[in-house]
């Protein structure tokens, strides 16, 4: 059960997200610029390093949202679960590796990142906005997994929430919905 | 040396938050919400738990900062770095002990706040609203210490910077100083 009052049908982030809307505001909106906004690293590779940072911090909930976006976005549900599991052997490019290893570092902690592993990722054609937003991404992550778990938030065991979280992601984004999109909104 | 070019003159957060203007603009928002709009905590007490959580990540440039803000606040410069010693031995109230040590459990991750450190906090007082932003203080400054550190961005090592900083924070915030204010640009 929560540790404080939240609404029985929204689990996990959602809950949160309705709990405090002014927070919520700009955290949706810093999810949306750093997932969704302009970037060379595609939808499926950003959701793949939520996905890599909620894994590695436990957090069941993020962990399946995040897998389940990155699955629609990739057309395929292996490759999240090869990034989860080693990112060497990972059906992902060589640039990416080096990028979820840098997102791997920061969960653990921003002092992990060496000046190797930025290294690795420009010699595999990482730029400087890509290393940045894969720290931001990784960091954003760290706030949301101890946000999500801190407060004891349900975490659904139907894979089917997942599935239509991911599918709003994907199609609606991470900003609140508008008004009239109330179907939509258990699932969010 | 960063590990992406930053304007030399910022160091930090602060080169950070210009480097990627758009992706500054929640999080500044969201920092100015939870450190500095409306609470039952105060704005010093705030300040208390994005210091412990910094210490906790030995983050020294966010440790610096938050201490030198919480340390104006406070008006005193003790019971900041009393918390980050031994938050049992600090002079803050008892509700204050058990919303630092959410916090502390937070930094090293969200499944470490127990349904105990919970029900200690609010039989001293705490309110829902109270530990919510707790754990979403903590949570913050879990992604702001991963940011600066895992960008590998400056550290001054003058205590005047982060006192200029700190009175920066105090008397006008977080959000990016409007235009006409550049004086206090280098302290940002």
């Amino acid at each position: 059960m929560p540790y404080i009052p939240l609404e029985e049908h929204l689990p996990g982030i959602t809950g949160l997200l309705e709990y405090r809307r002014d927070s919520a505001k700009p955290i949706r909106e810093l999810t949306q610029i750093l997932l969704r906004g302009e970037s060379t690293l595609t939808e499926g590779e950003r959701e793949l390093i939520a996905t890599v940072v909620s894994s590695r911090n436990y957090c069941r909930f993020c962990t399946a949202a995040h897998t389940a976006a990155a699955n629609i976005l990739l057309g395929d549900t292996h490759t999240a679960d090869a990034v989860k599991e080693d990112i060497g052997q990972a059906p992902v490019s060589n640039k990416m590796k080096t990028l979820l290893t840098i997102a791997a570092a920061v969960q653990a902690s921003g002092k992990n990142v060496t000046a190797e592993m930025v290294e690795r990722a420009k010699s595999n054609g990482a730029t400087d906005r890509e290393i940045h937003d894969t720290v931001l991404i990784a960091s954003l992550f760290s706030l949301y997994n101890r946000y999500v778990d801190g407060l004891a938030t349900i975490t659904p065991t139907d894979p089917k929430f997942y599935e239509g979280l991911g599918e709003r992601t994907t199609h609606h984004g991470y900003n609140r919905l508008p008004q009239g999109y109330d179907h939509l909104k258990h699932e969010a």
